[in-house]
């Protein structure tokens, strides 16, 4: 059914798919409590509010999204969009620093499900894969430093690295030895279970799936323990900062006040949000989908998640989006439908109405050291080598993203890096790849004159271009072809090869135009070849061919052949 | 000698040169005075001001320019860009408005001496045709526009069309008909002489050089007639206004004074019309050089540019460029070399020393009617229909232009236009055109299988992509194969033919290797074919060729014929 894609799973609902995914619920639930408070904590908001969006929506999304197995909610890298963009327009409109990130949800929503409608899924395109690598690693470096603070027991803020680091330098005087220990701890148990837990439930005879499960449950092992460890040492009068009262209930369902300043402040960041969101959800989504042959559709990916965020602003929540990690293991733990998210959100709700009491003297620091073991995996600096590796100007798109994050901003990095990728391209594109090519003797072939062994003659001078002709490359085209003759005063013939040219603007038209004039003023006639249908086409809508010196060849063979026998 | 290229025709200059290049010069020379009279009072400066930016930055591009027959001076874009930025400037600083204009004059010297020093000539390549072409047609509509305040005798003001629109119509009450009379003579003359002139000389016996050449001398002709009207009618009695005193004698040469918060309200105007000027100039300038086979080096025209608008910052003038209609006559008009511009700033001088007191009695209707007929050939809307039959894109980016400029300023405009021509292109290119092909009976050709009569296997898919593979399209490209595979359940070889690819980045090889294991899931292989050689280097350097289920083939034939006997 076009628009409730969960009527596809609804519709053969059965006790097996019931049991599934009732056991893939259990497990994120158990993931998600953790992640819920800490991320929301990352955000700037109350414990309470991480759990409200992660109750509706998950509703919202498995009802309306694609992805029968994505795990919509509060993620690591959106949450610290959150937190900068909030703190802006706070200091901006002096809003509520809630209430504003309760708009910022709602404006995203609006964002994400009107870009759906319009069929813009297209433009997460342009995110490219180096601009998004280099934005998640410098992501996860500044949300790994914004949460140590949490295991010193200092205060910092910041949202750069020199800021961040300053600001920590500072803090330092203040550093809170039982803090440290408590953060320390939990930092520890928790890398320790992520580097030896699953190997040795292997080893004492788990299948692989269920030591990795397990291990999942890791965070809620380390905020047990420190807990008690809180409660026993009597750590809060240390100076140990807890998370103390946690509202007990479900979220009240509000729509929330829209006062014009707060959202033209917060509006440029929803739409980073949105894309940025939308795009990591995307990518697992469809990784995920393709695994089990399921189609994930860009547009009403956009509704779904939109439809999620909305869900977030009504009650009472922050942005959400699907996560990486949570989604793999909501796949790995048998996950069959979008009824494993419903339940989910039950198991979070059930949480909120029973569990809030214990968590009051839950340590920051344990959440702070959940956060860092989370982001750690996000930063993947080996793949800067990968890129330089395989082409400069990918490497340079992701280096100049994370740099620019990582000095000047989330927002802006995105920014930096998304123009820096059409520059580069642009700057490429405007230097093509050009040969001077011959016949390979005996076949109808043409290639390089510098890499292979080929026929070629004094009067005729075939270049082959490697690039489509645009405004960036039409001024180089002259002064390729002018650099040609100027070499070779026997040439009589120039040749375009345009086999590997996919279209030819205006301004390149123009450029063609000039170089047949000046040809034509020298004695010397131009000719392409292997001009392409579309092309063609629209050249025959102009006078070019009928100013054209010389002919147009279907092959590069016919045209080199004719104009020999030509003089 | 480079750095000095004058060197090359003063070294061997001689008295047939001198005698073509002084008749050269007086023709221009009187073309250019009403011209730099005109333009200062466009600029907003005053007319002496005008002449002074047509003696030095006429001998310091003659030194340091590398075309022959550029005519360098106050051109009509340049002057309105000038009088936006300006006023802006003095708006924003309380600077006084000359000395603004001339600190502009400065910066745009500065601006083009270091991107020709640092080979940014470049990046006039962005300016695309119909860009260009547009911001000149929407500036020669707001140019006339803004003028015809001075034939009505009334005050108006404004950037853009609109604004124009509505402050001429409430300045229409204040209507004077001796103004609109002589404005109108004048325009009339103007147009008469235009149209009727070259003909009716022509008719008499004149060559049509030498017709051409004396119609040029029409806005001189205007201008006395209407000096001796306006003395014999005492037209200033009856409200016409008047150019009044102009100082007589030439410019003292003073460096002038940098405030700090001027500079930063001019910069991005100076780096603007720095590059405006430079595509214009360079564009006429390699017309008129490639007639008489004489190279116009990009980099050494921005340092002549630049050093022509230094010295009209030195000499009190404001921004100067080369100018297309006068750089025309200069060359029709015979002018062999630089010495005709260093010939024409002596008229200029002379000018400037004996002819200012007879310039008391001239109306500013005049000028305003010589203004409007010399933009009149810059409007060419016509062009907004040939771009449309030949290329869509370029026809909206000419068409956003146009628009952007009249409705939004010319600085907006130039930056809209460039944005959008961007933009248009990686649209363009997210969607790249491709083909299903087959092998053309009895040969080794591939052709759309829809356009052609070629041999297939239902086995076999092979795919011709169209367009390099980057960012934009990475996953339009997933999108394609998967939407061929769903299409025929029989496939199991996809064969995407490379031959028009001419790279590959990073996100588009992540594509390439999501599509490679979905395929590999769904027991079907993927194979490349007639891939280029820089691509095929990049990908060895990767583990893409060791993931890859099927192989790499030199030739779509080869492709076919191996895939084909396979199974």
């Amino acid at each position: 059914m076009k628009g409730f894609p969960a009527y596809a799973w609804l519709k053969g609902y059965n006790k097996d798919l019931l049991i599934a995914d009732s056991i893939a619920a259990i497990i994120v639930t158990v993931m998600l409590i953790p992640q819920s408070l800490g991320y929301a904590m990352l955000a700037g908001v109350s414990p309470e509010v991480g759990l409200y969006a992660s109750i509706i929506p998950l509703v919202a999304y498995a009802l309306l999204g694609t992805s029968r197995t994505l795990s919509v909610g509060p993620v690591a890298v959106i949450s610290l969009m959150t937190a900068v963009a909030v703190s802006d327009a706070v200091a901006q409109t002096g809003a509520d620093y809630h209430e504003a990130a309760i708009v910022l949800a709602l404006l995203s929503g609006c964002v994400l499900v009107v870009m759906g409608f319009l069929k813009f899924g297209f433009l997460a395109n342009f995110l490219s894969h180096p601009v998004v690598s280099g934005f998640i690693s410098a992501s996860g470096i500044l949300i790994a430093l914004s949460q140590l603070k949490h295991l010193l027991g200092i205060s910092a803020h910041g949202d750069t690295l020199p800021s961040l680091l300053l600001s920590l330098s500072q803090g330092m005087h203040a550093l809170n030895l039982p803090t440290l220990a408590i953060g320390s701890f939990a930092l520890i148990l928790l890398i320790g279970c992520r580097r030896y837990l699953v190997r040795s439930l292997i080893a004492v005879g788990l299948s692989e799936n269920a030591a990795g499960t397990i291990s999942k449950a890791a965070p809620v092992l380390a905020i047990l323990l420190t807990i008690v460890a809180t409660i026993i040492f009597d750590l809060e009068s240390l100076g140990v900062a807890i998370v103390g009262e946690v509202p007990r209930g479900l979220p009240t369902l509000v729509f929330p006040t829209i006062e014009w300043p707060l959202v033209k402040a917060l509006l440029p960041a929803a739409i980073l949000i949105s894309v940025i969101g939308y795009v990591e959800s995307i990518s697992v989504g469809r990784t995920l989908g393709a695994k089990r042959r399921q189609r994930v559709d860009a547009n009403q990916e956009l509704v779904g998640l939109g439809a999620a965020n909305l869900a977030s602003a009504l009650s009472s929540g922050f942005p959400v989006t699907g996560g990486f990690s949570r989604s793999v293991v909501n796949f790995d733990a048998g996950a069959q439908t979008g009824a494993a998210s419903i339940l989910t959100a039950l198991g979070i709700a059930l949480a909120a109405l029973f569990l809030t009491p214990i968590l009051y003297f839950l340590p920051k620091a344990t959440l702070g050291a959940t956060i860092i073991v989370a982001v750690m995996s996000l930063v993947d600096l080996g793949l800067v080598k990968k890129a330089w590796n395989y082409s400069r100007r990918d490497a340079l798109a992701l280096l100049g993203t994370l740099v620019g994050t990582l000095l000047v901003g989330v927002e802006a990095g995105v920014i930096i890096g998304v123009a820096l990728s059409v520059i580069l391209h642009l700057y490429h594109t405007s230097k093509p790849h050009t040969a001077i090519v011959g016949e390979v003797p005996g076949t109808e072939h043409f290639r390089n004159v510098d890499r292979h062994d080929v026929i070629t003659d004094p009067k005729i001078c075939s270049i082959r271009i490697d690039e489509s002709l645009y405004f960036p490359n039409a001024s180089y085209l002259e002064d390729l072809v002018y650099g040609a003759i100027a070499k070779n005063p026997d040439i009589k013939h120039i040749v375009l090869m345009c086999s590997a040219v996919n279209s030819i603007d205006m301004s390149a038209l123009e450029a063609l135009e000039m170089i047949n004039s000046r040809l034509s003023e020298l004695g010397l006639k131009l000719h392409l070849s292997e001009v392409k249908g579309p092309i063609m086409d629209a050249l025959k809508r102009t006078d070019f061919l009928a100013h054209l010196s010389g002919s147009i060849y279907l092959s590069q063979h016919q045209a080199f052949n004719e104009l020999r026998d030509d003089h």
